[in-house]
């Protein structure tokens, strides 16, 4: 994919999350990372996205997030989406919004449980939630070390397998193989999300699926054996 | 009917899933069956919405379940779809949704009590829930097994004077006396499960109907002597 | 206004109460009283809103309830619509709707309290609920029953500074001096239901405001010297 | 600005409330002050928004309230407006709506604690909530008393580092250095209360974020050393 077309997949990105419903204002940032290049095609910050052209999107380099080509500034959680990308290899796109419910749940800084197969069939268990960030880890490069305590978070986990966490006291960061995988799993943590909280009004004692109802969804989708979709 | 017109009819049904809010992505389905032909026509499985067409429905054999005709896999949950038509006689639509509210009561693990008379004109009582499925059941022959725990839990239930079930930590399914009352019930349904979640938000010690106003509520519209509607 | 007016001011209240998002199916009715002629004009039973047209509108007698003109049977609803004209002297229209939130308070079995000033605008306190009706009252003449336990909720209450009543394990009935404002007070009593839901959840343990607010906000658009609006 | 565009501008905010779902009906207002000719433009009393024009818009002196030039009876709220020009010199613009979220918290008469990121990029802390006004307050000049006790409540705050209030039993203001930057905020503070709400329910026992993370982003987007958007 030539870098042209890269900013033209994350410019549709961003749009695709205000059509969404999951990005009001500026509140979100979608990325996408060409690891061949080491470079890193992100939307400016605080520009209105009705205003916003493919060109507008911001291309640094991976390693240093020093800015390649653009006249805008990278959004201000860049750093974050750098260190998800050095860290996580098998990942192409981030998302960051503010979407109502999984910020719900970031500010509840509660991890999401798996209630039930709409979430199996995308997240092998919980969607993890960050710790508390220490007031010395605010205070200094307070982006970069967003995107360190995720990675502390994923010690033990395959992000892929739990493609989405929750930033606590923030909001959710999610991904994908490619920035559209990103996009539509930050659609479906919106969903999930809210139906974890109506879940519990229901039933407040309820208690996440066992370990046969995991497997059996989260297996059937993603696992090598794999019968959902067409072959 | 035709077998052309009841594909046309459940690729209708399918759309409309869609534009009722009750299906988002790629997670739902709906079917019919011709009992006379012996076949069931269903959705294939996890093909876009804005792509499918009448012609990529596809045609199983009730009694077994082999692919008659299209080039597409039938849905993944097509065995739960074999086993209700089997079951339940009176039927001949069958849906399959993660609607928000009612996947939200089946995440719950709680049967919808009959609160008012709402709910009352379309279900004879509570939308039934199943118990929760065993590891074997779900290890082996799971969507199957899905229809089975359904109908074991309609030993002593008129299917269509309760048109819904919700699988307990997975979602509802409904059914009617074709495909399109089906979805007509899915859409109901959705709408009884946020009443009943908004009735027990402002009174959750809330009791069910007594029987003389479900029985007034649901014969004035289904009983022999109903009198709601135009003769 | 001729009885063609009052068909066509009646369907398009019907009409209306779909777009506003307040009858879902064919949830609803809208009716219109002519009290010089003795008349009322109520929409037809069951009839999809979209076919329906002004000519579909069914008149029948204030006083026996008998059908003068239309092909097509009255809403089953229609002898609470003839008890309510009967006993409200001053009332010109009367709306039934199963709107969620309305609804999920008459399901509580709860009047709304008038938590602030947005209900204070429209109702002189709270928003009534009747009692539940007794077997007797439910097995025979329903509808007229529905209409008689509104009327006794009323008691010493003025049907006008509380436009909108909650029956029951039911839903609400909403009236107004012609049937525009019976819808108007419909879609106010939505809103006005929901907000109450979520100051709930806020604040469990809110109190109804006190009588100084009560007078000066419903006074100051409904009394002698109201001053809101133009003159 | 000529007051020609002023009214323009009046106008423009008032029906981008409608737009954004935050005013149903007539409730809510939007008014600028140009503060060199010492005049308020503000819109007109219950008047329907499909039928308002710029010139509709009310011209009143910022000292005395006196209508300058326009044919229609100035909102009902003026005096609020007028008190909160006086007392807060650094703002151009106020909007008054009753937006279902924040009017919910104002009922429950409680301030919206800061739970996350998404408030503290625009609250420097809390959405603060007056106290409820006194019998003698609501029974003589209420409008003008509801602006003395928002001034009250911001003893010791910056009005532009807390741009909204919450009227106890009331309703939400917001403000902003001009009347589009008061909607901007209107639409903020919804998003917020909901925000904080569907916290609520997933964790009641949350507590707002900490010193180090509210200064980090208020700081980050409106300090001197402000590092977000572009330059």
């Amino acid at each position: 994919m030539t870098l042209k077309a890269l900013k033209q997949a994350v410019w549709e990105a961003n749009l695709r999350l205000v059509r969404e419903g999951l990005v009001i204002e500026t509140w979100g940032n979608a990325s996408a990372v060409d690891r061949e290049k080491g470079l890193v095609v992100i939307k400016p910050s605080g520009v209105p996205y009705d205003r916003m052209k493919p060109d507008d999107m911001v291309v640094v380099r991976l390693d240093t997030g020093e800015t390649v080509e653009g006249r805008l500034r990278p959004s201000s959680d860049t750093p974050t989406h750098l260190v998800l990308y050095r860290a996580f290899a098998g990942i192409g796109g981030v998302v960051h919004t503010h979407s109502l419910y999984a910020t719900a749940w970031a500010q509840a800084c509660r991890p999401i449980p798996c209630y039930g197969t709409t979430q199996a069939d995308y997240w092998f268990g919980e969607v993890p939630c960050t710790r508390a960030m220490k007031p010395a880890e605010i205070r200094t490069d307070y982006e970069a070390n967003t995107g360190h305590v995720i990675v502390e978070t994923y010690r033990g986990l395959d992000p892929l397998e739990h493609p989405a966490v929750l930033v606590a006291s923030h909001g959710p960061f999610t991904w994908g193989r490619d920035v559209h995988e990103a996009v539509h799993n930050a659609v479906v943590l919106e969903f999930v999300a809210r139906l974890a909280s109506e879940t519990l009004r229901v039933n407040p004692r309820v208690r996440p699926v066992g370990r046969p109802l995991l497997e059996k969804h989260f297996l059937r989708k993603h696992g090598p054996n794999a019968y959902y979709g067409q072959k």
